[in-house]
Parts: structure tokens; C-alpha cells; sequence
């Protein structure tokens, strides 16, 4: 009801402030006996962490992941798992003079008057520290997905600022996308972005991007009718991330310019598997896949904090100006790519946990 | 869990086959109090019914709505509300030849898959008159908003194809979205628009477009953040309408080649109001309404069903040709204005009734 | 959020007031596959039904069942199902005498300061003919659980007043229970509980009872610890039946003087299959089906609406006296035990599904 | 799903094992602005500890509580609020002889079923101390009904084996309750409580019992109607708790031996307020609150750890006799005091948040 928890069955719920005493999450309905370990977890931490190279803030944020239930000599007994990350590089006096102000672009604005009060420490639970804790849980849902179903989700930067790769998302793969700080797959498109977040950065500024996402291997069935359609809550899943302004699927704002008969996907037989032609449904039908790789493009703007002298009003309503000094990521997209991964796998996870119900029992008189 | 269900507070639950016995909605959590007739939700429906005009489909669905419970007096009484049309023009047999093949980009196959048989009568449970449901719904929401809040949304048609109109969304009124049948308000590109409609219809193909949303007066303070962010809803809400494939607030798409300095909207007194001088975020600041004009774009896709013949596979993976014959839209934009009008509604009543939960206990203790 | 539903993914959604158009319950979740017919669901009503005999009330309701979605050539399709009764015997004059007046032990007083106003004709929502909606889609989980998975869940009338049979809950057969017009299969007991109503209605008066239930051939594995234990889910849906007021399971209340020695439930084999030698846990161990029969005890309290002279208030607060015309039920037990079985069976059929969840998945790496 | 959530707009989760790393509890929706510090909690926490008297386990559990999240210069912000205790008194080798073992009456069997596997060490998430998170959220739940509403949560032992007291319900206080380690109000009885479990401790073996709990001072309209009746949300949130076996409101099982004419609560006056001249009802009127005091009644059996030798079955089915060693609770009832009290408090806190949305709205046209 608060918003703090996502998924039905797998279904998580994070807590925890930029600068309380923890960020952590509870993982429920994760199913008994999967493999799990603080090092699994770890490493998907440590591609969002900060101060990763010199186009991420240079923050060391303390990110050290301890399973504090639902495990047990090793696996996952079936309760549920407590993941959870002390804060320990909390320099509150770094924001004491943002209290009283309202940064252009950010939610202090809205959270004080929606709560009539907030914590201003480095954004409260609106800050981004918050994702720590959705990439925690989605490092699970993702190992559960591989190991189990073979299900490989696989994000990159695919635009920074103008600067746009046309590679084949077909074609690309993990080792590629870690290739570079800016995690861009393309060798050539790659440095290019990074000279502009280097330029970006130099003046004090921030820029956006987009990442791209496909998911490989998805069994058909997946997604629930009407509401609960697949890319509706993928969607929203992308959504829900910070910075993030657009989500499209398959063809997605393209496609409104064709007709149906050049936008249709015939199906057709694919090694005697059937498949269609093309895949501009981006491998969801009616909300449910269709066994087609599924891509979608998450549009991500520029970061709010920036360098630079802006104009604003403080609680007092009066006009006055605010300028950030020092930590912030003036592109926030490489840092987006593991929360991205980790959305996509929470949203597969859970719908795969749900079309069980249905795999199980459909055809039960005769 | 299967999908039927929107909404947390002011929840509807939607059911009906295209060529069931009807199509019905419970709606529950509506307050009590607010007068509702059937009248009132009939004219919402006539917005969306077949046979408007030339450019839509003739089907001549029977789209009178009854209240069957939760009203009572002309009056809510907050007990939940059955809306219920029957379904009469049901010429089943028009679906005959279609039962054992899978149209392309149709969800035939992806529910046969998952359900392991299917209603294949127009679609079943996969067409589009599950919308109305939605519609019939929606009216009650948007009355209440109005009445209560004076909060009013205005959706439009604002791309056909290629053809797109650049109208100041803020001086589109109502009126002006109804004087023509593609509900453009723009008066020079609307007949250019249904030009294009009808050029395609002639050539028994479709097309796609954009629906613009405005939505205005809406209270400081709704949406909860981190997962059911209020844009993460209308996201979602608007990607789980039949056809569409793209959703983007604010800036959106466009917003990623922005620098910092350029998207960020300052904070300003207007009227003596904390207001912001641009509106670059769409209304919204970290998840929470901030009082600003709520806007976003929803991209169609061209509708699946075409009057050309196709390439496909039937049920037993033999290659096939299929070609749809009379009745269909040639584009689903103008009935997809009300259908957007009234998710917009029902994710905004919903974070209202949301808030009131924060606006009545804040501040409990002194 | 508004109480109108009940389950988690066999869930159930119901409208409908007493005088109201219609009574209908949406069943969400419900597999693919599944037989059902109108007949199905007709029989277990008209156990349910008024006037069925001369202990119960005369009322000619309506009660023909309508499935107007969600089947298909006779099976269910995994969409959901819509079951539809109208209400034809609407006498609203009946109680124009009592729309200003709280009368004693109904919800009259209740409904009117939460919701600020009353559909007063036949005590509206808060009417005891809601329970046909839970009747009509606790069958189609009764035929499910009987068909798939061999189990029976079967409630009959324990006490009436003071007087109580103290048959072997393990021997009761449907027949037994059926053979009688107080559901009570103790063929010396039974006359004596229908003396006793008979004298009590000549009075104009009302008495209470217990039902018990006991449900057979549930596998192992079913409830979730912790909150939602099976027998804390299905205590909630017996006490919110109309008229509960108790619930005990296994050795309820009376196992509160035994001994931990005396209480326990040792394991054993019979028949080389796991069993335990007592059932005093009434089948539920750490809120787990533990295999064996499952059986418990409903207490309802004598039906509020009596033909005597009562002291009350009015709205305007002051005393008048108030006396019920003509038709009520002077014991509700019989009635009550085919809602007692179709609450159970929608218990069971709920956890049923969500165990499905875990009994795939467990053990999932290696 | 899985169970470990409870409540719908104030929302706990649970997690957490005996032996794993630590307790810990997320509370969801609390409102902003409650003033609330470790010390608050702690409080109700000690009355719930282990080794209080010589009359409950002499196990050392380390029950401090840490606030992680959610609370900012000493009030809580509307975000959520993560409690945690670590496990410290972690022997598990104490268990290594049971983990082959289905000691009788425990959830061994059940979990080991349920899951394919199960956590050994002291009943895992089966054991009691997971109640440990449930006393800590209820604490800040009752801070707020306490200082914002008035209302009064009072829960006290009525009953231990044959041993019952019959003082007046409205006339208990929290000091008398507390003045004895049996937790039962009446100064003739208590002694006679406590020289019975003795007697049981001294054997070995264990004793069940009754908690009697009074709620003063609730507003009128708490409880949704239909499904979440308040007091079949009270029903279930009891029947959660372990070891109990049944719960009764107002008249309870004693009712059903009552004409209506004498159960039935006339509405008087009393101080001019609308009152009810008997309390049968328990409070509750069709589910909702009437604003008389709730009272209830809730049945634990006898704890299933005893140190006599039983018989029971392990992993290779093999007849074994078990006999526990040590530390255990010869009878729950003194420590389940306050388990009750914050579950009453949570369901409580849960309706007066549920209801303020329609007490906002209603009448919201005229």
C-alpha cells in the first residue's frame, strides 16, 4: 500500500535511508533449496556500487551484503531472506545546508508535503541508495532463472545524451557490455560516450541516456491477461527506477508509424520450433510471451544534482540559489545497468512463479 | 494474481469474454456518497463504442450498462458496485474458420500455450471489449475526481502514422478534442489525420498512433514512492491497454539528450504559489504528484487484425494464409481516447485514496 | 481492501444487497480446464436456499445461478468467472417501517455511522443472502478438490441450543447429513434439535449452534507458517460468516486443561504411511496440513431478527420498541452448513494453489 | 503470500529464524510523525522475553532491538521501519539430536514435507521467538492508538489447565495484570495459576490455557464488511499466534445456547451517547465496531516440548522415543500476554487506517 514492496509471489520489500541505519530488503517467497551466498550477491552489488571509475561519483558507499535469514547450510530453506547493508559513510553534515531548500528536480519538494516532514540526509529513502537493495534481490531471482530455466537478462547503454549504438541486441553479450566503464557493448560508440560524460562532468553538469534490456530464453506463458500483462509490469518495474521517464517495448514509439501489415509478425517454423518472422511485439502477445527474445528501451534523464548555480525557493518560500559540491554521477547509466538487469529478473521471477499455478492444473477433469 | 484486478484501494475487478454472456466490473472502495447513475457512464461508454463513424469499426456492440449493486437512492453506498453490458451481437460463427489458426501478433497463441485451450470467439478474453469494463469504471472515478477535487483529464489523439500535431497541450479542452471523429483538437491536422484513416481502411490495412493525456489541478502529494511511484502506475495502467507499446511522461525519450542544467525545473512562486518555471518532469518528483500538469504519451501500435492476406501457422505447425474479413478498426485511436481518459482516472482516484491514509494521521504526536 | 474479496490466487470478489439487482460473485483464478455446469453450482444453493422447510424462513428467494463468463464449452478457460443471481423478491415496503430505526444486535447502527448512510431495505450488504455468492463459487472449488484430489469437506449441525450429538465426526457421511431438515446425521439427536427450533419459532424466537466441519484426503504440505497458518485462514473465513461468533479447531478450547503428555499427537505408521496415533491438532501442525483429517467447530450465535417486542433507539435517539413481521429464520444452523463447506473449500482450494508454487520449484539447484 | 506479511495498509513483515543471523520485522505505513525511540519497544519486548520468572523458560534469548530505518530525529518519516534483534544464545548443537526427529505435535514433520527441507535448529522459522518481531511492531502500533485515540489494549491469563478466574473484565488494569508472573489480574487465583504450573514444571510436562484481552475506547466503524470482519481479522491474527487452538468474541461458544431475545444487545442511551445495554456482541456489529468495548478470548493448548519420553517416528521412519533436555516453557500463557496484545494492537492500527479513507470521503457530493 506504501509502496515498498514489489512482486506477488516473489515478492520483495526494501527499507532504508541514504543515511539511516541500514538499506535492506526481505525476500519472501523465494522457493526452498536454491544455492545462494553473500559472494553471489556481492558481485551484482559491485557493478552498481560508486566510484567504480572516473565517470561514477567518487562516494565509497559501504555495500556489503549479509543474509541474515532464509538460508541455511547453503541453501534457501523456503522462509524469507533478510539482505541487508549497513551505511556507513554517512557525512549528514554534507547536507545541512540542503535542508531548508528545495533542490530543483529532486523529491524534497513533494516528500515534505506528502509527509509533512522529511529527512533531508543525502535525499532520505528517495535517494538512489535505495536501488542497493533491488539489486541485492534481483541477484537471486536472477541465479534462480539461469540455473533453473536457462533465462539470460542482459542490459547496456545504448544511448548517451545524441550518442546512440545500433548493434545488434541479438549479438551482444555480458562480457562486451563489461568491457568498458560505461558499459556499452559497441567498441566503437563506447569511448565516444565516454569523452562526452568526461566533457559532461568537467563542466559540471549531468546527461541521460538509455539502456536496453533483452531477455533470452523465456518460456511461452508468461505475463497475466488484462492487467497484469508482461510488458505492463516490466514497465513499470522501469519505471519505478529512478531518473527513469519512458519505457517501450518491441517496435515501441516506431512502430505507431507502420501499418499492420508491415508491423504483423507472421508465425512461421523455426528449426520445427514454432516462431515468428520478425519480433516487433519484442516477445510478448495479448501480455503473455511468446517464447521470442523480449527487449525493451528504459529512457533515463539527466541527473538532478549538478554543479552548477541554479535557482529555487527554500522552505520559506523565498528565491534562493543552490549549487551541489563535490560527489554525484554526472551520467547515471552504467550505474543504471545492474537495476535494470535486476527489475527485469524480479518481474520474469515472479511471473514465472505464477504461470506455475497454471502449468500445474489446467486440464484437471476430462 | 490472474491479472483482472487494478487498483489497491478503489480496486476494480473486471471479467467477460468478447462472445460471453457479458462483460461486467465490480468496483470496489468507491466512498460513499457520490451520486452515479447510468447515465453518467453510458456517455463515457458511447466515447468507446464501435460504429461511430466511418473510420471505425460498424460492429454495432450492445454497450448498454447496468448497475446491478452498490448503489442505492442514486446514490454509492460504499459497497462494491457491479457495472454490467450483456453481450449481444455474438455471430460466433464469423470466428469459425479462425479456430485453428494463429493470427499473427494476436494473442491466440500465447493463450493457447498458457491455458492449454482457448475461447477462440473474437479474441475471447483477449479483445478489446475487456475495455469497456475499464471505461464503465473509469466514469465513476472521473466523476469523483471532478466533483471532489476538480481535477479534469483530457486525453487526445496527437500522432496518426507519421502525421502529428505540435497543439500546446495546456489549451486543449474537451470540446475541442469531441468536434471531430479521429479526436484531434488540432483543427488543420485532424482532417489530415483521417485522410490518412481512411486511405489505409481503403486498402484493408491499419495503422498506429499516439494519445496525448493531460491531467490538471491534481493534488500536491500523491503517489507513494520507490515501487508505485505515481508515473510507475499510469505506466503501467496505460501499457496494459490492448495495442500499446510505449508510455513516456515529461520529457520522456526526448528528455535523455538533455544536460542537467537544461531539465531541470526550477522552483518559483506563481501567484504566490511554490509552482516550477518549466515542467520537464511531467508533473512529478520522485513518484509524487508536485501540483504541475500531470502529461504523457502513449504509443499504439497499427491493430493486428487487417484485411490482407497473411502469412501464419495453424494449430497443427502447417504454414497457412489468413485474411480477415469486414469488420475491424482501421485505427484504434479515437475509442483508445476514453479508454486512456479512464486508466488515467483510476490510477489517480486510486493514490488519492492512497494519500488520505498519510493527510489525516501525519503528525500524530507533538 | 474493502473486504468484498477473499483468497489470494483462487480468489473471490462479491457483490449484491439484499433488494439490490443482483447478487454475483467474480471467481479469479480459477485453472483451465475444469468442468462446470449451472447444475453444479444449483445443487449446493439449494441447500442453502430459504425456505426449504418448516424451520426455515418462508422467503421465496430467488436463487437461479447464471455463468455469464469464464467457461467455455463447458470448462473452464483460466479467465475469470462470472456468477450472477438476480434478486427477484425485492418487497422493500417490508421495511420501510425500519429505515429509522437501529434494531438490536444488526448492523444497522454499524453501517450507518461508518458510511454515513444505509441501503436500509433488508439490512442491504450486511444481509445474510451475500452467503449465496460464497455458496455459488465454493462449488466450483468443492468439484475441483473432489475431482483432482479426492477430498471432502463435510459440515453438518453439531448443537442446536443445549442440544448436542456426539457422533463419530470420522464416520459422518453426505446421506446422514442430508437425510434430515437440520443437517444433523444422528438419527436420535437430530428430532430432538427440530423439536427444540419448532417450539423456539412458535415463540417468535431464535436459538444458535454449532457446526462442525471435517475435511478429508488433504495432502500434506498445505498453509503458510507463520500468518497465514491454515487454520488461521480458516477461522477467519468461518468467523466472517454471518451470525460466528467462535472457532476452534482440534481440541480447541477443551485442550486447554490437558497436559503437553496428554495432548501430543505421537507419530506412527499405519498402513507403512506416516500418521499420527491422536488428532488433537484437528490435522494442522505449525499451520501445516499434517494428512490428517482436518476438523473443526463454528459457533453461531440465535439469529438477531426475532417476531417479540424489542427496546431500541431510534435516529433521533429516542426509545421505541420494534417487532420483525412474518419471515425469518428462527435457527440458521441448517442453512448454515453448506456455507460452512463452501468457506472451507475455498480455503482449501486457495492454499492448495499457492502450495503448487513450492511443491515445483523446491530443490531447484543441486 | 508465502505468509509472512500482515495487515493491509499498516503492513509487517516478518523474518527470521531461532538460530539464524537475526529477528527482524519491516513495518509499512506507518504514519509520519509518531514519535517513537528503541526504549518504546523495548518496553514490550521484556514482558515477552524468556527467563522472567521461574515459571518460563530459563533460555537467555537476546531481545534487543534495533531501529534500522524509517525513524528520523526521534519520529517516524511515512517510510518503512525496519526492527531488528540479532540472535546472539545461538546452541545449536542443543538440536543436533532432534534434526532425525519428528518430535510429536511440532511443526517438524509438516516443514520437512512442505519444503523438501527444513532448518533443524530449534524449530527454525517455526519457533516461537519469530512472535519476538510481531511484539515489536504491535508496540509502536499501540503507541499510536494510545496517544492519538485513547484506546486501551488489555490482555490477561483467565484461564490455566482447570484453573479460571471470573473477575469483571471492565474493571482490569495493566498494573494488576503485571503485578504477578502469571499475568492474571486476580490476586485470589494467580497463586493458585502459579503453584499449578509448578506442579507441571516440576513433572516435566506442560499446561495449556486461555488470554482474555478487552479493547476500551475503539471508535465506532472499524471493520470492513463481508470478508474482513473485524473480528475475523482479531480471529486470524490469534489463530496465527502458536499453539493456539481457538478463539471466541463476546458470547462466544456459550451464546449458542441463548434465545435471540436474550442475546440480543438492546440500544440505549447512557450519558446521552448511543450505547447497548447488554455486550453480547463483543463490540462488533456485522463486522464493524460499535464502539461498546471488544472483548475475546483465546485458547492455547498445552506447549508441545516436554521432558518426559514419547514416542515418535524419525527421517527413516523408524519407531524412536524423544525426550527434550533443559530449557522450555512448562506453560506459554504469562509470555503469550503481550504476543496478544500486539497482534489486537496490529489489527486495531490496520481498520482505524482502513477506515479513515471513508470517513474522509463520504458524502462527497450534494
Amino acid at each position: 500500500m506504501s509502496g515498498n514492496s514489489f512482486g506477488q509471489i516473489f515478492k520483495i520489500t526494501t527499507c532504508g535511508e541514504s543515511h539511516g541505519g541500514a538499506v535492506a530488503v526481505i525476500v519472501d517467497g523465494c522457493p526452498s533449496g536454491l544455492f545462494i551466498s553473500e559472494a553471489d550477491i556481492q558481485s551484482e552489488l559491485d557493478r552498481r556500487k560508486p566510484g567504480q571509475s572516473n565517470i561514477t561519483t567518487p562516494r565509497a558507499e559501504s555495500d556489503i551484503i549479509h543474509i541474515l535469514s532464509g538460508v541455511f547450510e547453503g541453501k534457501t530453506t523456503g522462509t524469507p531472506i533478510l539482505l541487508l547493508a549497513y551505511n556507513k559513510d554517512a557525512r549528514s553534515q554534507d547536507y545541512d545546508e540542503l535542508k531548508k531548500i528545495f533542490r530543483p528536480s529532486h523529491a524534497d519538494f513533494t516528500y515534505l508535503h506528502k509527509y509533512g516532514m522529511r529527512d533531508y540526509r543525502g535525499s532520505g529513502r528517495a535517494s538512489a541508495r535505495e536501488t542497493l537493495a533491488r539489486v541485492a534481490a534481483g541477484a537471486i531471482a536472477r541465479k534462480f532463472l539461469a540455473e533453473k530455466l536457462g533465462i539470460e537478462i542482459l542490459s547496456y547503454v545504448e544511448q548517451v545524451g545524441n550518442i546512440i549504438t545500433n548493434i545488434d541486441v541479438t549479438k551482444v553479450c555480458l562480457a562486451d557490455v563489461e568491457s568498458n566503464i560505461i558499459r556499452c557493448p559497441d567498441i566503437v560508440v563506447a569511448p565516444q560516450m565516454i569523452t562526452l560524460v568526461e566533457k559532461v562532468k568537467q563542466q559540471g553538469d549531468s546527461i541521460g541516456g538509455v539502456v536496453k534490456c533483452v531477455i533470452k530464453n523465456v518460456p511461452i506463458g508468461l505475463g497475466e491477461p488484462v492487467f497484469d500483462k508482461l510488458h505492463a509490469d516490466l514497465g513499470k518495474a522501469m519505471l519505478s527506477i529512478n531518473a527513469v521517464k519512458g519505457f517501450e517495448i518491441g517496435s515501441g514509439f516506431a512502430g505507431v508509424a507502420q501499418l499492420g501489415s508491415e508491423h504483423n509478425d507472421s508465425f512461421v517454423l523455426k528449426d520445427s520450433q514454432e516462431a515468428t518472422l520478425t519480433n516487433n511485439a519484442g516477445g510478448v502477445l495479448g501480455g503473455i510471451s511468446n517464447g521470442e527474445d523480449i527487449y525493451f528501451r528504459v529512457a533515463f534523464k539527466p541527473v538532478s544534482t549538478i554543479n552548477k548555480e541554479q535557482q529555487t525557493l527554500n522552505l520559506d518560500n523565498e528565491a534562493v540559489t543552490v549549487k551541489a559540491e563535490g560527489r554525484h554521477d554526472p551520467c547515471v547509466l552504467p550505474r543504471a545497468v545492474p537495476i535494470v538487469d535486476a527489475m527485469a529478473a524480479l518481474v520474469i521471477m515472479d511471473h514465472y512463479l505464477r504461470q506455475q499455478i497454471y502449468a500445474m492444473n489446467r486440464g484437471v477433469t476430462s
